[in-house]
């Protein structure tokens, strides 16, 4: 019988302009497995707001779904996050990429008025209630703080995210490469990632950083 | 003036089952950051042979290119193979994925007698005539020897696969998790991957050996 901590993993999709972005999934998964404990990927069965061809920079005129794209990153493994129940697990982690702010809610587009895919709410909803751990990268924070209001983030420094977030009743700390902020109240751990400009040493560090500050607290 | 050497690495798409390994490409980019080189990222710009869909391990009725969809592993950074030219790089460096295999070339569908596609093919020729050196993860390894005829690789422990390697002209050497087989004389180090039942640990292990058995040659 397994004594290892388990985390709930939720991809957006596959690709940082229209998905979960691909460097902070890995290094997420990475340093889950290095701190000891084990993931369990999910993803949202929805359509992607758009797709992007990352090539480009542009809109593609198809349809892709989100768990459908995230299971590249799985390579198979993984469930529809309606099948996600807090009970199970010890933590929730939300990788970001635009996929958090597109298709987990729509914060790109609407700002603090966004609406919030409903499993992703459920599912952290849900966690946080269970008393558990959630840990949030990039631009997944603010997702976090749409639906759980008065929480303490980080999205690293980009004013207009940062301004939304306190819209939304949360607060929002300025924070620089590999910097976690921890919500000890809320059991909310976040870094910003790819909101700064980094490279993937620090994006390796930020995941390192936040999923040891979750581990913590599991 | 930078002095960091320089690795030229070349995608096959995104995703395990039609593309390039996801874990091993982004744990690729991570060692060659780690030990202190710079990459650039490389993909041909071609149809993939197909596309699967991932979360149900079949074939989907879409085109996608190549070149596009490895974008979203580069972030959008990344070139056409063709722009690829030996002697601006200290080194090539070839991630896994059946996308290597049914896309880099036919090798899963026509093993030994398979094609390779041009540009891969003289990437991989124009470096090594250069003398310069070529690592390859995962299935990778099958497309040097194709290409380069006599070289020692291995793929693990697949036996399908290793007497494909030997029917090319290339000589396979048995591996397990995290070793690399370095051939000297043709400067080419490889190591298993996924080709294994591998975990995200053993592939950051491998990727992190190869890179510097590189980097060493470089």
């Amino acid at each position: 019988m397994t004594t290892k901590k388990q985390v709930a993993v939720i991809l957006s999709g596959c690709g940082v302009y229209d998905g979960a972005e691909i460097h902070e999934s890995v290094l997420s998964l990475l340093a889950i497995a290095k701190q000891g404990a084990e993931y369990t990927i999910f993803a949202p069965d929805v359509d992607q707001h758009h797709v992007i061809n990352h090539l480009k920079g542009e809109p593609s005129n198809e349809t892709r779904n989100v768990l459908v794209e995230a299971a590249r990153i799985a390579r198979g493994s993984i469930k529809p996050l309606s099948e996600y129940a807090a009970k199970n697990f010890n933590a929730l982690l939300l990788p970001g990429g635009f996929g958090a702010a597109k298709n987990l809610s729509t914060v790109a587009f609407d700002g603090p008025n966004c609406n919030v895919e409903a499993e992703t709410e459920r599912a952290v909803r849900e966690t946080h209630t269970a008393g558990k751990p959630i840990g949030a990268l990039c631009i997944a924070p603010a997702v976090i703080a749409k639906i759980l209001g008065d929480v303490t983030v980080t999205i690293g420094q980009d004013e207009g995210t940062a301004q939304a977030i306190e819209a939304m009743g949360g607060n929002h700390m300025t924070t620089n490469h590999g910097e976690v902020i921890v919500d000890e109240a809320n059991k909310i751990a976040t870094t910003p990632c790819y909101m700064l400009d980094a490279n993937i040493l620090q994006i390796a560090e930020g995941a390192e950083n936040v999923v040891k500050a979750v581990l913590e607290m599991a």
